[in-house]
């Protein structure tokens, strides 16, 4: 059960309130989010839910089965809208595009980056600083400087920011010049990486895992909720399976069900979901129909000069030409 | 490499072609399919394309280099058209749609189904008289009293069949009666029936094994063809993981990647590929976004009464919502 | 449930039997194989046992919860013996071991692969001379004027003979040169197949499915059993996963998971499950250890000139070797 | 290309070699760890090995083709040896057999467990006080204060503590109370923490990823030992596939060829490898027979009360007779 508390509510009257859980047998956990107060109920025994609705305090109960309760739609019917200020939203009803290079190269590559992003009206650049690598010896990212050159141009030209964080240390260090967190697929379950997040105030892109059940990824934005933060997007970008004509087989599937179970937005990421780069378009635009509310996508000036992941990155040609069919496959969708 | 003979090419000279491939270390196969005779050559070793290419009797000649060379699209650049009759017919740039319930159960629920096909112009019923099933306890299907049932009314109003084959003594018995004979997951390994199909004149839908690649996919096609029956279509429904939120994980990549390695028809399956009745729509919705060139799906009058698969079934309002949405969208793709 | 019947039943008792089991709200299916009579009953309702247990002609009923029933250990505690004749049997308490090449080429390896089995005491040879491959253009196997020429260098040393059957024509074809009927991983849901082999008298060995559950492996020989043939063996050869080092991955949980659920012998393929030549051994001793009843595996004088597999087929000197290893570690096993 | 460098070597020196490297466009990294200092060069040219190997300073040059150098058995033919002081060895040749619950719950199940332990003579104990656990409403564990009193009651009696760091701000903080340092499936490629274990003097056991491939594996421990710790341990315990009848699925291949690959010492983890308390004991002596060189499982006094895992923790008297097994099956192995 999830209890929605008025704000400022008395420590006496919380107290009450868990106390009477409690006594159905349900254990409590508190959430204090910085958009409202909760108490988590977890337990099993039925019971009638005006005793506990009828407190002094508490502004709506909900009896929600579902193991992950405050990202579930059965409670909070409203979507999750995602504001990243200047008028640039995240929500159902809307399509966020995010693009740019899978690794951030230096001051050149980023401005030629935002001009395509500028010339495509796109508000919203991905990249990254922070590279998780399976290989030690491979390049691990511009880190922290990197960022802030990045920022520095990004601010000038009216683009947000989203970035992955690999560790605790450097939620801290980021903070200032990131506009979304992500969390890498490798990160996924990093457990004391996403209570961090939900410490901050700023929206978190959780990447499924790399073969992470749609329940776990729901239960990782759960960690993050839980935690503080309720500015939670989730990001469907493949899973591993057997096939190999494919670098991850990209789990269309999954869009539809996070929609269905989740209030958060759903977002595709259709270059780790094929791996290749003939095949991003089809594929990004099958994930638009499935029903997400965002793209991310990568793409660079020269895609086989890239240090990394070229084989999947978009020239700005054929960046432009996708967005422009994003665009029409969403009005569409919007309009059946 | 595959080599184009002339039609009715004397023995002598089709002799002397073999003979020449041999020479240069190539194994060769003949095959004789209802459009045309080829020599397949298998073998490594570099020539001077010219050197076959001239010999008399050749009307073509291709290197290619996938393992799968007779469905490839790398010689035969025009895709193919399954033509039905009556002006059915299947093919890249138009959108085929087959409907129809999981198990045929008798007369009065064929003609509802049909007549729910012929008011939204749908030419292609599905339907299984052979169902495969895991335990032998469950129903297996009404066999050939069905088919022949359900032929004579679908005939009467101007429908096309698709039905699965299990087995080669089927092949036979059912030929009079189908349209499209369908190959279903578990078999499509079973490589003596993919050889006798290779004999028939009529189409053959192959379905994607339950964890099978693509290239095996591929490879059971070629075995058709090769075996002489050109009329052939790929259909992706869903590939076995870990994930248990849904029946089968739809590989929405495959249909991109079908596409660009054939060129053959594909055909996506979204009742099985999610196996969930409240998300077939954005299922089929993406995989015709994706390039599909045709949607087989389960409909019913009334899906919770349906023998077998009913909770991927639609009923008929939803299936006449997707079919004016699937159109929607395929006249949207062919425009981008 | 499971009844068992009184040999000689008349038919009037039977259908008693059957009409009371029905009045339970228990479907019926009669099952007659060439060990005895039975009637299996499928439902849900809860009835007292001994309302049907002492009706007049059965010898015993048992409440089965497994889906697959007749080859669950739940009703037949004591485990099923294969009896090839001539004092060879696979049953639990023994080794079985099964060795040969993957294809056979001729009478010069048959004699040689014979000469090695019996310098070793090996009774069972295995070869496939019905081979299915993945592409049209490969061998598929010596046919069954290979299996002539084996049958009568083997039976002459006394050797029994074990080899693949793909489809349903060849059962009968067959029948006079085999001793166990092979059902291979593309074939484990070929329920023809399944159904015919019921018919005959001769021991089958199912092997998994390629990416088979474990209750699909134990649903395929309830397929045989319940068409009549108890002489039934389970085989775990490796499943398909995303992991690439290695051809398959052996489940080695399957086979002590088979051990309990099934009254049948687990026979262990290492060669499959594996499919690298120098891990086959350490592979193979770890099925012994966890409970398999036989191994089956791969050997050929000479793997690297084999006409197939033989990446994953040991010499002679390392069958000889691990022959000796596997009877000292069943040795310890049946000690501890 | 792995150059092993004399002690105490000269910067000058040492920058020549660098320089020779990098002259054969090959990239350098420095390794420096416990037990010497390195210089790993990653290129793909052909070179005169002779020519770095005979410059002064360099004590051995070793040409290793695999992706992960410092790990692969290819360079260091000796393999790894873990000392945990007290005589308490971890190495190829002996059976380390480690035990112990699932959580740590409090004082008197860590007195029950190491009275256990030490009737069998079992000296190294594992347990969690840091639990990453799907949901955040779950128990977490007891944290350092239940590791604390672990550790007073460990070494009185005399035994080594193995327990999971789930974050580098948890390393120092548990760095007086453990022997060793074990990385969950879910952090296997959390590259910070791997980056910070390798500044560590204990020794480190790294779980294999929930679905981390064999390659990913060695990748991880090849961070922590580039980053300067060469006592490390690889953990096969299982791998998420389709099959749903056991928690995971044990992959026996890995250890063969992990074993063949590495240096490492590489152990096996039968309880979460399948999941079922009754068949842990299969499992775990397959184990010991396919080469692995310890085995951790989880046991507790009464597995249905433990705070977690309890389905596949064994109790006591089944722990007592699984140890007295694999001493048996690894002494049988050793003399094979």
């Amino acid at each position: 059960m999830i209890i929605q508390l008025e704000k400022d509510l008395s420590s006496d009257k919380k107290k009450g309130i868990i106390e009477k859980v409690n006594s159905l047998k349900y254990k409590t956990t508190e959430v204090k989010t910085q958009k409202g107060d909760y108490i988590i109920g977890i337990g099993k025994s039925d019971f009638d839910i005006r005793e506990v609705g009828q407190m002094p305090g508490i502004e709506d109960i909900h009896i929600v089965s579902d193991d992950n309760k405050l990202v579930s739609r059965k409670w909070k019917v409203k979507p999750t809208t995602i504001d990243l200020g200047d008028g640039v939203t995240i929500e159902e009803g809307s399509m966020a595009i995010m693009a740019g290079p899978c690794s951030i190269e230096g001051e050149e590559q980023i401005e030629k980056t935002i001009a395509h992003l500028k010339a495509n009206n796109i508000k919203i650049m991905r990249g990254g600083v922070y590279k998780p690598r399976s290989s030690p010896y491979s390049f691990r990212g511009l880190g922290i400087e990197g960022l802030k050159t990045w920022y520095k141009l990004a601010r000038e030209a009216g683009i947000k920011i989203i970035t992955e964080v690999m560790q605790v240390s450097q939620i801290e260090e980021m903070y200032d010049y990131v506009d979304i967190y992500q969390v890498g697929a490798r990160n996924t379950q990093n457990f004391n990486l996403l209570d961090e997040l939900g410490k901050v105030d700023k929206p978190v892109l959780i990447k499924r895992g790399i073969s992470g059940t749609i329940d776990e990824l729901l239960g990782s934005a759960e960690y993050v909720f839980s935690a503080g933060n309720e500015n939670l997007m989730l990001c469907e970008r493949g899973i591993r399976t057997y096939e190999r004509a494919s670098r991850n087989t990209m789990d269309i599937n999954a869009i539809a069900i996070l929609k269905e179970k989740s209030h958060l937005p759903v977002i595709a990421d259709p270059s780790h979901g094929i791996g290749l780069r003939d095949h991003v378009e089809p594929v990004a635009l099958a994930c638009v129909m499935a029903g997400a509310d965002g793209i991310i996508y990568e793409a660079h000036e020269l895609p086989d000069e890239a240090w990394s992941d070229g084989q999947q990155t978009l020239n700005f040609r054929q960046s432009e030409k996708l967005i422009d069919k994003i665009r029409k496959v969403f009005e569409l969708r919007e309009s059946l």
